[in-house]
């Protein structure tokens, strides 16, 4: 659907304007007003997805055990402040390099925004500011990063997973982003992502699916075949995490249509805010009837991943479906989830939030419902997938094992027994209140 | 004051465009500008108004006791969820059939949008693209389903409750909405309702009225002649709660003016947000500066609910008063707040949260207060008011009635002794934390 | 940069129109489209900044031990609401005046809003709606007053704090923020700050520096030459509320460009948007990198607050810096956080959440940072960091010694042992839960 999701910075600042201003006169709304309505859309869509990182940042908060809340915030701040940096340095230019090969672009280059009060006639009015889509697109590798800090949580040590985050937002995202939203060779093969079921929510699964396996599972999870509940300690926080995620993602999908200034585009726009919230809804709703009938009660966190999960699978096509089609694509996404927690406890991998679930699983199967929508074919969406996740996988894979052998990955276990809240960071999230 | 919401979507997809497109030439921002910007108000007060769903969800946990926290984030998710199915399902084309009696219209359409890529000659240019009305108004319906699960809290069984969710939002919050927003008889009447203190907020209260009668008080709540008071666990997220709902009550009352294309409509969304949050904050002194002189103490909750009450009440009316008018009628929203949240003790009518004092009889008070706008006649509103009330409170007392007949509505003592989080879901909100 | 920020209303009424409307043709969007594009700036930036209310809320909730949030939340929400009707009495027309000495303006009106409807041809057509601009400013003497509540929590009594915040956001604030936004001596003289480093953050770092003497530290805060650390009750709130903030300032810096309808001005509020999320992210890592190697363990609060000290530090020219400039002055915010907050402490002045440090010291930094850019001389800049440090410091001593002579300030050791939840309020934030 939309292959290439931005123009090179150099090639915007150079490309020539599509409508020829005359020098002396003042450019007309006619003239400027898409790129002002598409520039605003990047700067609200923006900073929707900048919220999603308090979204992931409570949600994880919630989920994880009292005695680690504190590090899961510390890694959820400190990544999104990590690829804010790396993205600037190197990322944004690496997946947007213009002119590659299509595979990988040595274009090794920090962002330069537009000058101060640019020109009308210096501006690449048929599409937006730089520094909008800069701004926008820099959330969406933010995005990415979280996905895996909520898996790996409550054993990781810090400095290793901020080393992963920098090297996953500097250069791993980056380079299969360029693929297809670079104008890649996945992009040029028919690969359809819209806004990244694949492109950023997979590619987060993979990282984190790596890093589970690596890191092994919690101390005491698995023990003689049985799996224990670990609750997590503050569900209205989880909760919290859940509606800031789904209203960053109106930014997410709206967002990512990449034009607002003409009455097709807007009016699509609100088509895919409409189609999101369809999503969201019919996965939170699939999971709620779905552990009622299973397990006999109603599970929040199902509820609250069965909502996420239909936000991930609308992703990948959030604008050509009927409300009715995205209900059915979000309904699965649902029944994904409460079928794939328990699936990935066979196989001992400790996904603590749902993260391979949520983002991994339902990721590919929103992937894979493009087709449906007649936006790509079959071949095509295996095709990326596949590529992105054997890529991913194993980048990551031999990444977190070169830092688990050079300084170790996993916290000891008496920090683990004891929470790596006090252990690690010496201080506690919740130091006024008796723990049961 | 704006007595049709909005044009049906069939209306929208077949009326002819108010300006005359040339086919071929591109139309001109004077003759689109007006549909992108009024489109935009919707999506950004449409994702303002979703934001109140996690508002009111924050609000909620917050003020009922830790052990049914759990469940209430449940039933507000599922809530919002439901609203999100029900209202493509039936209620958006039921509220706004274009063509009806007046009274109630045979229209049990699911919604459908505009094609992808809609031309400029195909849209409402008058207006806004449905997909994005539909965005806004849904949100609309959810809010009213909040109102309900506030005021029946830690008592209500999970599915009754979302049974009458179904009802509320497909069928009984359309047929009422549809009087006076989809061109009904009390908009023919003269009724005038802005952005909903009676169609949204006094229609939420009366379903929690007749709930809360036929529910009965929590035990213990009113023994030996007394009022216990059942403390709210974590003011914290009721604060929250309420710093959202008030965010979203600028997208609410703001996205209501239904137009920002013109000089005039712009300035108009600014002088109602800037009048909304005048009422709110006035509410918040005038129950800050009350619960002082009456009670000895200023009482957090008070405060909270008086900037509700303040919202609440401006919202039949934010446009025509000066901000001077805004302070005297939120402010007028605050007191009744603290006068009426201990008369409903009186009458023993357990409202967990102070939902029915802030939403529906606040919303009375709005709903009068247009009269000093000019904008209605004092018997208008009246006549709203009652027909309001009477239909929304019988049709609900008829339907908790059926529901408590028929699968029961109240969980068994035990459960609401050891927490509906535990019994009816088996998880806790905050497990790892001793209650004491 | 930006020396004044508004036009006084009654000078935006009867400002002649910049484009001559011929009365009886509508406008066309080349007149009246920059008006709509500034006025959506103001609404989206104004509730953006808005949310900082929220976010101060929640970080400081955060902040203080659980035996005093419900009293920090109560400040909270009346601080800002008193605020909103203070601003309104005489704060904005005193602010910008329009016509004055360039000190004083014996302007006590209160604000009047554009009729309804206003036309295009009453309209300042090249600047935005009253209402709006309204909005927007009032946001910002909000979070002036939030800095002080921080600052002073667990032992200032609720009445005379919010007396203080009367004639703070009525007088105090206003009459400096003519100086330099209302087009007074500092503008004059070539003072810069963009969107508040010194006329927002270090206005409220003065009164709450000024108030944290007249105070006195907590009760065992510094005993026996040692500093006792008396940590925050619930740090996943703080870390919410810091993301709020950062999200809130994207609005608070990008609004203040006051101009959103050029592609010059669109593009500006993009640079301002990325160069804004640079330095928070800047701030947030130095404080990480720093707070490992001077302390060996990386200290949550001061990662929060090293994002917030990168946020004031680039307020002052957030438009200016390129993104690796604005990386520097955001990290150096950092840096002067985690070595600041211990310097207080031995003074013995006890501030609650560290406002001082993040406001004040890196606002002064922020505010001197602008001299690399070019866009004032330190002369200049050094001018207005004393003049607002003087005028702010010895008037708000002075208040707060009058209300220790008249009232008192601090409750007493019993109420502030138990904490002023139960003895001020008698209520409680956490009340099911156990503290330990």
């Amino acid at each position: 659907m939309k292959f290439m999701k931005t123009l090179s910075v150099a090639g915007a600042l150079t490309a020539l304007p599509t409508l020829a201003l005359a020098q002396d006169a003042a450019p007309t709304f006619d003239e400027i007003g898409p790129y002002l309505m598409t520039t605003l859309l990047f700067l609200v869509g923006g900073f929707l997805v900048f919220w999603m990182a308090a979204g992931f940042a409570m949600l994880e908060a919630g989920l994880v055990r009292s005695k680690n809340v504190a590090m899961q915030l510390t890694k959820n701040i400190a990544l999104f402040s990590i690829a804010g940096i790396m993205y600037w340095l190197v990322g944004f230019n690496l997946m947007y390099p213009g002119d590659f090969n299509g595979f990988f672009a040595f274009n090794f280059v920090p962002t330069v925004l537009e000058p101060v009060g640019l020109s009308a006639a210096d501006a690449a009015l048929d599409y937006a500011s730089v520094a909008s889509d800069f701004f926008f697109q820099l959330m969406f590798v933010a995005a990415t990063a979280s996905i895996v800090s909520g898996a790996l949580a409550e054993r990781i040590k810090l400095w290793p997973f901020l080393i992963f985050v920098v090297v996953l937002t500097g250069i791993l995202y980056p380079i299969t982003g360029s693929w297809q939203w670079g104008g890649g060779w996945l992009s040029e093969l028919g690969f359809s992502d819209f806004a990244g079921s694949t492109v950023v929510h997979s590619v987060g699964g993979w990282a984190a699916l790596a890093g589970a396996i690596v890191l092994g599972p919690r101390l005491g999870k698995y023990k003689d075949g049985r799996t224990n509940p670990m609750p997590g300690s503050n569900l209205a926080l989880a909760t919290l995490g859940t509606f800031i995620l789904w209203l960053g993602w109106f930014g997410f999908n709206g967002g990512s249509q990449l034009a607002a200034g003409t009455v097709g585009d807007i009016t699509d726009v609100g088509r895919i805010f409409a189609n999101t919230n369809m999503a969201a809804s019919a996965g939170a709703v699939a999971a709620l009837i779905l552990t009622q009938v299973v397990y006999g009660k109603v599970d929040l966190t199902m509820v609250l991943n069965g909502a996420l999960a239909g936000l991930v699978s609308i992703t990948a096509e959030p604008l050509a479906p009927s409300l009715f089609g995205s209900l059915l694509i979000g309904g699965v996404g649902g029944v994904i989830v409460v079928f794939t927690v328990p699936m990935l406890d066979k196989f001992k991998i400790d996904d603590v939030v749902g993260a391979i679930p949520v983002h991994l699983i339902a990721g590919i199967w929103g992937t894979i419902a493009v087709v449906f929508s007649g936006s790509a074919t079959l071949t095509a969406q295996l095709t990326g997938i596949v590529a992105y996740g054997v890529f991913t996988f194993v980048a990551s894979l031999i990444l977190w094992l070169i830092l688990k052998a050079v300084m170790g990955i996993r916290v000891s276990e008496e920090a683990e027994i004891n929470g790596l809240d006090k252990e690690e960071l010496g201080m506690e999230a919740y130091p006024d209140f008796t723990k049961g």
